[in-house]
């Protein structure tokens, strides 16, 4: 069975988004900074339909974990981009559109079932009302021998690792202040990090993390 | 004249001390393994009266920014210890001994006026009640050519950084999750960020920036 594994770009004051998030501004003010360094490279380009990019050690990150990735778990925001639960809006889904970027099943945790949809290119999105237990041993089925990514918000990586399920953790930490937003490093429990690389570009340092527990 | 400097370390999740700091904990529950990875080298060892030690990056980064000072300013609970004012408990300054380490003149930013205690090694506390201007006019007096560095706590580094005086800021990065205490990153004002080096040790990453306002 492979690993579970999360990476996600931080402010260096220690947020994942900014505050006042919206449909609108799904990363909040001053959220889209965080994302620079990754949209910027061709590894990041390519499955999302673009061509072009840069290429070097960022690029080589988003590719390794991209590669690796063989199911994905993520929160109710994450994936309804700030609106509120899809009872009230059918057309939550449209955030991530017909051919999102994932192109492998995606999990998502929620109160509220619903149907699982079908996109183009591999991905699907299918709903887990009964905890996130149950959600990543759908996601080690789907995923086989590859592993699974618990792809965010906050509050999903921070269930994780209260329950001891992470095994890594790769922080892309963004040198911009954000001063307000959703933190990742609280409610965490007890965990101990081990520091295994640290990799650094002119946009962003790169800490991958093994955890114990 | 010289630069502004600060140097502190910081835990993952952002805290330069734990929590419920007291005289017997200064550094709060925990906040001891902020400082493990400075107290190993030689480096610090030296000007501290100890032999032996680790030499390496994370020495040449100790004495790099222990060389090029040439004054200190320091707010009034790092400088007594965790303790109350020092006009209910004289000995308050006995937190940092005969020999202190900064063998150099350090300026301490307080409401309670004192006379200059001069202590062995070069070290002189000198207590600033008019702000933190005034503390950099005299600690730039003191240091001629060389720096100023801003010791901490959080709160004077915070100060320094609003009031546009920071020119650069070394945070060493380490490996633990402290859950609590007193937090670096917050209440800046809207300061830029340039990131000018990062370098990691098995122990900590410094990551170095110089502040535009």
């Amino acid at each position: 069975m492979g690993k579970v594994f999360a990476d996600i770009s931080m402010s260096l004051d220690g947020f994942v988004a900014g505050p006042k998030p919206s449909l609108k501004d799904p990363l909040g003010q001053g959220g889209e900074q965080l994302h620079e360094w990754v949209l910027k490279t061709a590894a990041w380009r390519k499955p999302h339909g673009k061509s072009g990019g840069e290429t070097g050690p960022d690029g080589d990150i988003f590719e390794e974990s991209f590669s690796r990735n063989g199911a994905v778990i993520m929160g109710r925001k994450m994936f309804s981009g700030g609106t509120g639960p899809w009872k009230d809006d059918p057309n939550a889904d449209g955030w991530w559109g017909n051919n999102p970027p994932f192109h492998v099943p995606v999990f998502i945790l929620t109160h509220n079932s619903r149907e699982t949809l079908k996109k183009q290119g591999g991905t699907s999105f299918t709903f887990v009302t009964d905890g996130i237990e149950s959600a990543l041993s759908q996601g080690q089925a789907a995923a086989g021998d590859k592993d699974v990514s618990i792809a965010g918000g906050a509050s999903a990586i921070q269930q994780f690792i209260k329950a001891g399920l992470l095994d890594e953790l790769q922080i892309h930490i963004v040198p911009v202040l954000l001063g307000g937003g959703a933190r990742l490093l609280e409610n965490l429990g007890n965990p101990k990090l081990e520091k295994v690389r640290v990799i650094d570009s002119p946009l962003v340092t790169h800490l991958k993390f093994h955890l114990k527990y």
